[in-house]
């Protein structure tokens, strides 16, 4: 038995690194590419690495294509998830959604950073959100649904939410940063973060050599990130733009509990090692090593150090992932293979090139 | 059955690339790592791509579980692979040396441009030359040696050797090149081609937004591409470094042979996709189109292509490959494919990251 | 007295670099900055860099603000320097454009490979050719006509034409190169030589780390080269992109008479550096030594190198420019001070960043 | 009258870019430029880029040299500059320091940091801290002595001290900032702000396409940067490397004080540039609109925004410099302007290439 897989919006970033991963997956078969722009072209067309890989060729949005499929996963801006998931649900396809649409719980929070309304609350409701290694269980249960025949929706987490996350959630959940505190995160992308878009931002010309923070105080990552961590109104998020195409870093700097003893660097990457004894794709360095965004380039792992500050009461957690591997097109790949119970890192083993 | 290999030089950087390579391979395991210098440390600690994927370290050279190997492959500077391929084969095990030691024919081209003396000009003449879509005749010969119980030596072509000539052999063997005439070959390498040592050359800050010639009239790489081809003394080969990791583009200037009627682009491309229509790993792009390194980056996958000069009585042939991939460390593991009797492109289906 | 200075299509890559080099120069004063895009902003709205350093905003295009300016830089792409340069030197403004239109002496040339009709014939049979240490003798006579009161028109040299022809002309000129062979120019350039305008080829996501060959037997600044050169027909031009803002470097061979004994490479550059003793933004290297694009990046310098081939009959010659300085901004500056009688590098004498 | 001035340690990054910067200056006039390594070869033997600008050679250390030099500055490693500043000083020559040997006032946190002892604790005592905009009193102080007759000593400020404490120093000095809470500065440098020395950090296959934190919690700038802001053990600064040359952007995060009413973006906007109103190379960007890095790179300006975090109690101000320019060689020239009473600015005016 294989499945049948499906990428709506394939020839985005995400998109393309979906079928990418899906081309090479052993339990998924890619059997619908959508894009409306590029409908008709053969994927090589578009993008030439696939030449002499695979025929397959970009579609328009055909219904019946995606509806034959077990998983669909959207690769689509906000709102156009909110139009599409409804419709493959109903028809019992499952759906692993990598826009922001079903990510945030509260509606009115989505409305308020996206200025839209959100027109499936319903769904919202029931959607797991993907971030394996800390929403396993919501997954889990997504995956028991499925498991009995029901057609489940997952909101994957997004790039910066996933790198900040995982490196702030173990010192979080173990009762170390203080709950009036403020967590700042200082993260770092590259530029295939920004999109397929050319515009002046994406332009070679000003995006290399230079290094700019963005968003300060207005990234719409920062209440999906304090939503995961559980620290409504008491994020810093700023995230800045380097010249890279795939690597995503964010130093995360999370106030020390005054109650809670001062942790050693040791504790800190045991608890750390053991927060994610179990998850495959997470690895937690030896202490006073930190890590390269490099390493885990077109993969879907995370890299994570931590230390305790030598003098001021603060821990500092520093997370390194591809943004468009964990940070999007791996994590949901890594969903839906736990939703239909298949190992967690099926087709997701790959090492990064090491130069 | 699976085949145990290893890996000589496995710190270097065409090393560590058949390590990656390896570790994924279908019918190839990896049971011996060696490099003196890093002897006893984990590959992840000088790697740490391979943190969470593989526990192996790297072994001082020692032979006995060099010996246990079925195959072989040397990773090392030149002189070395002279120094260990005698005793490796004596005791049966198939050397596959991805350094110049087994190239060049004649020792005294050998010699010549390499400023040493040939130590094994016996083994020589057993070598295969390991440029499979061009040398085929040479690996079958070996692979039927193999299958009579007889270890075998290859000699891998070099990362500019296997761009240029890729790119030029159709046309030559196609009888379309003047054979008196001069072949200019400009070829532009990512700095991984520079080799892991930390010199002024590959510093960052040289290297970074900076284009150079280098060893114009004298690379090493000229006499092997002038055997290859059959030009000798004919080739006009300017080596070029820029600003990226991993790639290799070779745009190589083949005259037309005066007596042989103008090609057409369609034609030339007709020819070329026939010349190629047996090799997996090779694609011939259509005309108009040309080759971009990043679409094979990671890769042992080549991009070719091909049109006739406008004005001038001129093919132009341009081939890019991952001069770590397809330049070397994927087309050892090709080659050891072939003589193994393995499907030539098992373990090597991967496609390149689309951006 | 200080001149005045005009800048047509500021906004664009060449005209923001003029607009740099105007700021510091010390004979010629900016006075009218266009940008039909841009009008009524200040510079450093849209180029940050000139925060603190100059109030001057961009205007549309003001004919008579133009018309007040002893010289007009017209830095816009082609036909529109058709459609602006008869007007000004109508009014007596000398007009310098860094567009093609004045570049072909032989408007049947331009209007095959430009696919428009030359409508400025006259004015082109008037114009000189900007590529100071090659047409000097255009120059000179554009300076006296200048100093006669005239208004004069200077179409200055492309980026490839420029370093492509630094390179090859002393050979060619002392009569080195086979007047029946075919000169082979491969040239590499960093990516603003492909303009402001955001596109996918300018994306930086497909930029970065990778080369790629493109307009093979097809670009337009062919006929250009040909025509310094004064080779026509005979020239197989090949430019390819890098990762790099700034920088081109091409590679000439050139095949060597037949009847002129062959020289070497001490004699070569000796050659060199008495063809160029008397220009001050040129330097021709030791014998062995390559010329880098990082040593000239942001400047109007040019760096040679030149040698025979040991074997082939061939002179290979390297030029480095920075695209932007001696391949457009620079040198339209230069050719505007030989014809107002400054001196040659007047406002050029920057040093590039030494790292 | 043009003051003689000479570079001490100029073959490292930062004394070639003073050289640079010198070579242009209007005032000063550079005859001495010494390094150990590479004495007796012309500069532009090691620097191609000053091939065709002048004929200066790198001399051994010669004190006779610089005694009659009117500046002596030394861009070598600490220690070096406790080792060589005192006899200049003796001999009347006024010293400019860039190493970190002058630059902390208590010699007992010096001792602690860099773990070698501080063999002049008197001259640390006179030296002035050379961070123009913030250190004003201490330079002026150094001026009025140097005016009568004295030589004097400047210890000038790092590269990712100056970044940071030019965003967070007009936050603090306001009052606005909790004395007892904790800052956050997460930086990322270029990769010139690594040193000239080739090691695998510096290779470019490792730094490019790599986003990395090191030295968190233990950078050497740590206390250097509390003691510019007055925040002893309340500064937590993470370091990170990217892959460009220049540039260095400092995410400062200042915990607003409780009891100060909580500031806008405009009015933060308002105060930094009231601070820096007589500062002619810093510039605070409008609200909302964040620096770039590529837009002072090779300049000694800088780049500030600010803004009050819309939900937290947190300023967050961004500052963006040249780590060789305002950070290193152009801070240390700034300083000599000072010094001698020339223009603040003087030698200072370019604009960064603004693509």
């Amino acid at each position: 038995m294989t499945l049948r897989a499906g990428v709506v919006g394939a020839a985005g970033f995400a998109g393309i690194e979906l079928v990418r991963l899906l081309l090479a997956h052993p339990e998924l078969t890619l059997t619908a590419v959508t894009s409306d722009a590029l409908a008709g072209r053969p994927l090589a067309d578009a993008y030439p690495a696939f030449r002499g890989a695979t025929d397959l060729a970009f579609s328009a949005h055909d219904q019946a294509d995606l509806e034959s499929c077990d998983v669909v996963f959207l690769a689509v801006p906000h709102t156009a998830a909110l139009a599409q998931a409804p419709g493959l649900l109903e028809r019992g396809v499952t759906v692993v959604d990598l826009s922001a649409d079903f990510r945030l719980k509260d509606p009115a929070v989505y409305e308020a950073w996206y200025q839209v309304p959100h027109t499936a609350p319903g769904l919202l409701a029931q959607a797991a959100f993907g971030l394996p290694e800390l929403t396993g269980g919501e997954l889990a249960r997504a995956a028991a649904a499925r498991a009995r025949g029901e057609a489940v929706l997952v909101g994957c987490a997004g790039c910066y939410p996933t790198a900040t996350s995982l490196a702030a959630a173990p010192a979080i959940r173990a009762g170390l940063v203080d709950p009036a505190g403020t967590v700042v995160a200082d993260a770092v992308s590259g530029v295939t973060g920004a999109g397929k878009k050319a515009t002046e931002r994406t332009h070679f010309c000003f995006a290399d050599e230079n290094l700019e923070a963005y968003g300060v105080g207005t990234h719409r990552h920062t209440p999906e990130i304090e939503q995961i961590l559980g620290i409504p109104g008491r994020l810093v998020f700023t995230p800045h733009l380097a010249p890279l195409n795939r690597g995503l870093l964010s130093t995360v700097n999370l106030p020390l509990d005054p109650a809670a003893p001062r942790p050693s660097a040791d504790e800190l990457v045991a608890l750390y090692r053991d927060f994610y004894a179990d998850a495959p794709l997470v690895e937690v360095l030896d202490p006073g090593t930190w890590p390269r965004t490099a390493s885990v380039a077109g993969t879907c792992r995370a890299h994570i150090g931590v230390t305790a500050h030598p003098t001021a009461p603060m821990i500092v957690a520093v997370g390194a992932i591809d943004n468009l591997g964990k940070g999007a097109a791996g994590q949901a790949v890594q969903c839906a293979n736990i939703v239909f119970g298949l190992p967690e890192d099926a087709g997701l083993t790959a090492v990064a090139q090491p130069v």
